[in-house]
């Protein structure tokens, strides 16, 4: 099966889900408390539609492994495993905002080949493969390329929220956060699609899951964006993440995260 | 000129500002920067669409006041005053992100009487006239209500950053996000519609000018919501403003706020 083949099912697979998501969406579904302590939603449609991705999988490739936010890992050991988040920004969907998308990753031996996030609501797609990334939706589609930006003080930083940070990570981060042009809160999966499209400068979080960021990956990478880990590593495992579209301010804001 | 009239004015209003504000959305349209000190973008999309309504409110209505952000004061003694902001959420809007949009609100005595957000990239409308209020979009139509909320304990509050606000108003606000069930930044002219659809149950701002908060508040009061600045007076002249949807929780926070 071709790269395109594995880009037709991935979009069968987000239309699949987006149908299963729609009808929860700004509606009093009942909302659970997964975390014993603090604010961790975890909603029907988040089941749904894993439950959805999960059968289409295994209906057409019953040999990959699947790892998803809401059931136990399957055949992790599988040269093609997807990692799936199938409502990625919970807080944001039930507080009926938009900044919330499914994220849809293909591995082969680790490795994201592909990746899509999908805002069913909206209806626009950010997908790609590591070499080129593209965005269909309300205003056509097109190729994703990040911007330049030559230095920190010129950035544009999104994070989710700094509330999700320890107090260390939360410091380091205030450190470049001082530095920026402008910092914004509230991206979830949006700001690394934005910064895929050149609209910002620098993404970091810290405490993510490998299935927040790993279809994430080669849509920065296709664009022409930098995403490690705030020490330089790979970003395949989640936890720090730093993502950049100028390696410049990849550098730069690196340097004081690590100090 | 009926209530129903003027519905449809509106309607024309949002439908011309949108077709001015889309092509340059996610495009790199120039940035300018228009505080001397801070990053307050200005875009020219902001007033494409701020020209665009003044011209239609002019042919139509050539006796009402206009309050713009881009522009002069026209006529604010007049018995109808239109009070805009084209783009509500221009740092959201510059960054891609969602959550922005058109605020048009028709003032009567200086009481808002109607007032609309329209998101035009995701083709919504939230209206209102303090009676009751309305979505129109993706998802259909509806009537809009907030929901209950008994306590502070169990509510979901949003703001669209906390740096925004002064060091004093941050620290009363912190005080009011460290009791809630969960806080959430970046919320825009969002995070009120959503409280008037029941997503979520309180905002907290300060430092709102009239034309960021004026089309609001009819919504807000239409779908049984309160809103009000951080004492009880008026929200109608911007500033610290408190909206939530269940009465109890406006007393308990702006008890917190006050104190």
């Amino acid at each position: 099966m071709t790269a395109v083949d594995f880009a037709n099912f991935v979009d069968g697979l987000a239309s699949a889900s987006g149908k299963a998501i729609l009808p929860f969406f700004r509606t009093s579904l009942g909302v659970e408390n997964k975390a014993e302590q603090g604010f961790d939603p975890v909603t029907a449609a988040d089941r749904a539609a894993e439950v959805t991705i999960r059968t289409m999988i295994k209906q057409t490739f019953p040999t990959h492994g699947i790892i998803g936010e809401e059931f136990d890992d399957e055949r992790t050991d599988a040269e093609y495993v997807w990692v799936l988040d199938p409502i990625d920004g919970t807080k944001s969907f039930i507080s009926g905002m938009l900044a919330w998308g499914s994220l849809i990753a293909l591995t082969r031996g680790g490795t994201p080949v592909y990746g899509m996030m999908h805002q069913p609501y909206v209806g626009e797609r950010f997908t790609g493969d590591g070499n080129m990334a593209r965005y269909r939706g309300p205003s056509g589609e097109r190729n994703l390329h990040v911007r330049h930006c030559a230095t920190l003080e010129d950035a544009v930083l999104f994070t989710t929220s700094p509330l999700l940070m320890s107090a260390e990570d939360r410091a380091k981060f205030v450190t470049v956060e001082n530095v920026v042009k402008l910092s914004r809160y509230g991206g979830d999966c949006y700001a690394y699609c934005m910064l895929a499209a050149g609209q910002l400068d620098l993404v970091i979080e810290s405490g993510l899951n490998a299935y927040d960021i790993m279809a994430l990956i080669p849509i920065v990478r296709g664009a022409g964006g930098i995403i490690t880990s705030w020490d330089g590593g790979l970003a395949e495992q989640g936890g720090r993440i730093i993502a950049a579209g100028d390696k410049r301010v990849h550098e730069a804001a690196m340097k004081m995260l690590r100090a």
